[in-house]
């Protein structure tokens, strides 16, 4: 089984950047995530983009959603800054894709060592493995259908909703 | 939904004993790594036992299976030493539980930094979630059936074998 | 022998903030740095103020200085931004102490993991020991009169300059 | 001005052999320690033996005096395991070189994360640059003259004695 994995960006691929003091991107550490998992998954890694969740606009979250529906593979992990990442989601969930695709995001940048983002990806790449198609956000150890998410931004923690 | 963890010690669990200059056990990391994962699952950890793979017992494999068909929870993750899991996964699997039952481990101690056992947790605990009843082993990103898998020694990886 | 360390600051002490996705300040991580080096000077740690190199004004800089000035420890060692330590140094270096004070930052935050602090800190102390009385700046394993010392933006990197 | 850094193993340099549980030595962790401090000095790394400080011999010490004596540099800091990182010193003492020989080590394994040892070298190196010559001990943020140092094995710490 193969699954793609698009890298977006967000708090996940952040890095502090020495010289200017500032956080940035540079390129994505999924492969050394992957590796550090001992990750035997036959997993694919391409990346779109590299912005800020606040910077994703229309047009990248329609570049995403294209992307979804032109791989090969029927299960897909998306990796997406967290303040926006339901709204990437519908806009998947709009093109209604016979797919698994499971959206996942950090609170803390992998690069900065206490991160949760190795236990994301590993409970992304397993969701994305025996869910049903469907679009959903893997956070906090959980799932969550995509309209039935909200990042409660005072907590910083995935909440259920109504649909 | 409720998990239950069951600790019984491994790699996992190991650390470094600086007086001694040893590998040693002492508490189960599992709560930290929960707090790091930021998990909001509802988890209920037990430590049933601390010992390495090689030390455990068919008393100890007993324990742990009657530990599971005790357990209330349906969903239950145990933590172990990679060289005998699939031993014990056998134990529990005598047992015909209608439960869903995963065992995990890791190759390098959690402590020490590099570990693989924070994307094995985060794999373990969402396989749980949604796997059907049945006992299975989450290693290198991946589940498998506790009567298709074995651990090859040599590249100390997970591998699939036929039933 | 006791070594009073001033705290003021800079890439050393920068955390992230989880809920904001920026770089912030919280309390000093000086006290778990000397735990994890097993530190067994006589340290006592001193927070003066929590700002950025390029945020230090004239008045924090005479406020570090007075502080030099009213310890009772002949030794001193003060935390500080990089890109400004220079200027502060040579504040402190105004007031004509009997005393050794050695000044030093990191590139990259403790908290991010991979931090050179840690190496600075054990490199500082270890200056403020065996200097005899002047200003100094230790940064790359190395430590430089505070009047023969520049940093170099473009590299990151302290260099010796003429007096 | 080059420092010499003889490398014998002990704690520092131990890591994790994931595929048989043990702890091992493999190459030294010197010169991506260095990177990580960012240090500028001109340090030349040679690795003499990769032994546990237990296992190091009469004839092990004696090549380390040897190497010690023969080494064109004047300042010398020396990796050793610390339960016999005093006798090793005695050793060198012994040749009543003209050089500034300083000895360090480690309670916790580099590779491990949670490390001393990154603490312990920026303050060898430290103490190497300016310390007259004579043979020396750096552990705990202190330096003790050889004769005048024992390792407290129930605390692991580093106590001065009379000489």
């Amino acid at each position: 089984m193969t699954i793609r994995v698009f890298v977006t960006g967000g708090t996940f691929d952040k890095r502090y950047n020495e010289l200017t003091g500032a956080l940035a991107f540079g390129g994505t550490h999924l492969p050394e995530m992957l590796r550090l998992g001992r990750c035997r998954l036959d997993v694919a890694v391409e990346t779109l983009m590299m912005v800020d969740s606040l910077d994703m606009t229309d047009a990248g979250r329609r570049r995403v959603a294209d992307a979804c529906r032109a791989a090969a593979e029927p299960r897909l992990v998306i990796t997406h800054g967290t303040d926006t990442i339901v709204e990437t989601a519908r806009a998947i969930a709009a093109g209604r894709l016979d797919k698994t695709v499971v959206l996942t995001g950090a609170m803390i940048p992998y690069a900065f060592g206490s991160s949760d983002g190795l236990f994301n990806l590993g409970s992304a790449l397993s969701f994305a493995q025996v869910l049903p198609p469907g679009v959903y956000v893997a956070m906090n150890g959980q799932y969550f259908a995509w309209d039935r998410v909200r990042k409660n931004r005072e907590t910083g923690v995935f909440e259920s909703i109504e649909a």
